[in-house]
């Protein structure tokens, strides 16, 4: 059968701040310069969700999309959307929110919901000019 | 002279939260809905900055867009950029940072900087699918 | 008060053509050219939704765009997308479904859904190089 | 010598149905929901075609990027262009017109015409959010 | 008749520098800064072109996008694409190529080729960031 | 550790022409078609660097995308930005400025200032429809 990736974008915004709490505030600018300043920034984040596995000959997707729409509604952007990352999200109390991390989190997340069959990709632009891309390697 | 409008874009990130504090949270969620959330969340906001003049027929210009882009930067994007606007922008103490609201602050910041006999419109992107025009009526 | 525009984006997929009962299939072709095939095309149409109001000095906004998202998805998507604009719209029966019909189209039935006091502007792209936009005039 | 990889969009509007035959109309709009509905709808097809292969010193080109444009305006866009597949496109009559399978047809064409040397890869966006690779495995 | 605006995208690639022949080096480079540089530098110009008027009912049609970009292709882009402004249009031997001036000319030009009853807007991004707009004012 | 690749866009804008001096003007006319007209022309390029490699656990970054932004700005902005390829850069004295080879000139370029630990790729649009891409292979 033939192999191909299907892939939907979605997005979700959100408030993040850059730092670790065992530094010094001079350390964390130096270092994270303006994403540490202490009252948050924030993002529109756009997701690009990747699926490759063999098309199935009878319905002629791979996955489908409508339905992979809904799990990234319900399992990411209901759980991210309109949310602090810091205060918000239990998994970023001790991990930096920074977009890697953010595409790991996704990935985790999203792996228990899409068949082993299937390998999984994450894209997160963090801003038009700024992306990460994570394939659970 | 002929008259064109010369346009510059620009871009900055910050945090932000509606609510009105004399309104309780089921009031302010009723209204504002996600966009109430009491840690904040962000956006990418995309700006838009356009000036209608004459032609200077010696330079070719309206208005100098490189000049243009560092009075933005200087007076727009220093002041905004990676902020949290309710707790960091005196402006929002008491004024609802809805885009609308924020384009009128932008204007009025512009304003002073651009000759008056320059028209200034600005666009004010939230989201790819939210954004704000006002030309100071 | 301050007088401003806000913007919504929204999208809907639908097929047509275009061509008169009344012409021969050559006028037709030699008039809307590959348009007027007859087993019908289609586009991604991408639809924007303007209004110019005062800003409500109490809540920020001119018009709450959570709530225009709403009455577009109920009022034009609904209707529209996944669609076929000839078959299946009963106002194309007798109107050729051109980008600037559709337009009008769908400010009519919008201009119904938003209050007079607002002004209201429709701009649609049928494809990314070519767009329409209609305000009732 | 360096090996680099050639992309070219190009794009095509068409109007589709899914649905199966030997399916019935209910298990048909389960399955392949609004993209079931009789009458068709449509999309602005976006493309992506990309080559990789060996940069040839003495022209600096993996392959002329104006050639390329041709071979698609020819074999691709003549055929799909303003069609309905399910009724134009002989390939369609007896296989889904999904985004997956739309790619395997292209790629297929396009494979006869570009040398076996060169890797070929097909992206096809139905939407700007649903989109679909394949490279021939 | 209802009246509305219809838009059609067109682009073209070209070379060109800012000075003025009478201002030494130094002076062009402290008013027109890198775009001064004596050995050209260029843009992928993107351009759109607005006519306004009303919807003829017979055809559903303000004006044929199709001949519009016909009329674009042979009047703008066989002139202007792949070209050095400064040295292969005589209009900018005298005339700086500046965005509003390229915007003027490409009026004046399409002016012509457009009946009057329409009126005609010229939109020109010289970069994603920068752009202009002249309506014949 | 989790591997991730990181991407940062930047641009800039130059001139260039695509010909062969050991070839006629008819030759490089029939082979690089309008890409070779002798005044030159431009573009608005656009550039994606891509570093993969682990995402370090104390800060949440495979690499600061603050300063890669300033390594591309010093060392591939600086350098091309405003200039003719042809005449300004050393390097395309002999080698076609072809998107390929900048491509290759670029990655050469910033291979100098990226630990080995990462992997480099390098994309570049030289039009919107027109891009390559070159990770040292």
């Amino acid at each position: 059968m033939p192999k191909a990736t299907v892939h939907r974008k979605a997005h979700f915004n959100a408030a993040h701040r850059l730092y670790r709490k065992d530094w010094s505030d001079e350390k964390n600018f130096e270092f994270y310069n303006k994403c540490s300043y202490k009252n948050y920034h924030g993002h529109n984040y756009e997701l690009i969700v990747s699926l490759t596995g063999e098309i199935n000959p009878e319905t002629g997707y791979v996955f489908d999309l409508g339905k992979l729409k809904n799990i990234i509604k319900e399992e990411v952007e209901e759980i991210l959307d309109h949310k602090n990352l810091n205060l918000d999200i239990p998994y970023f109390k001790n991990t930096i929110p920074s977009a890697e991390n953010i595409c790991v989190f996704i990935y985790t997340i999203l792996r228990e919901h899409i068949d082993r069959s299937l390998e999984l990709k994450i894209t997160l632009y963090e801003t038009p000019r700024n992306f990460v891309t994570y394939s659970g390697k």
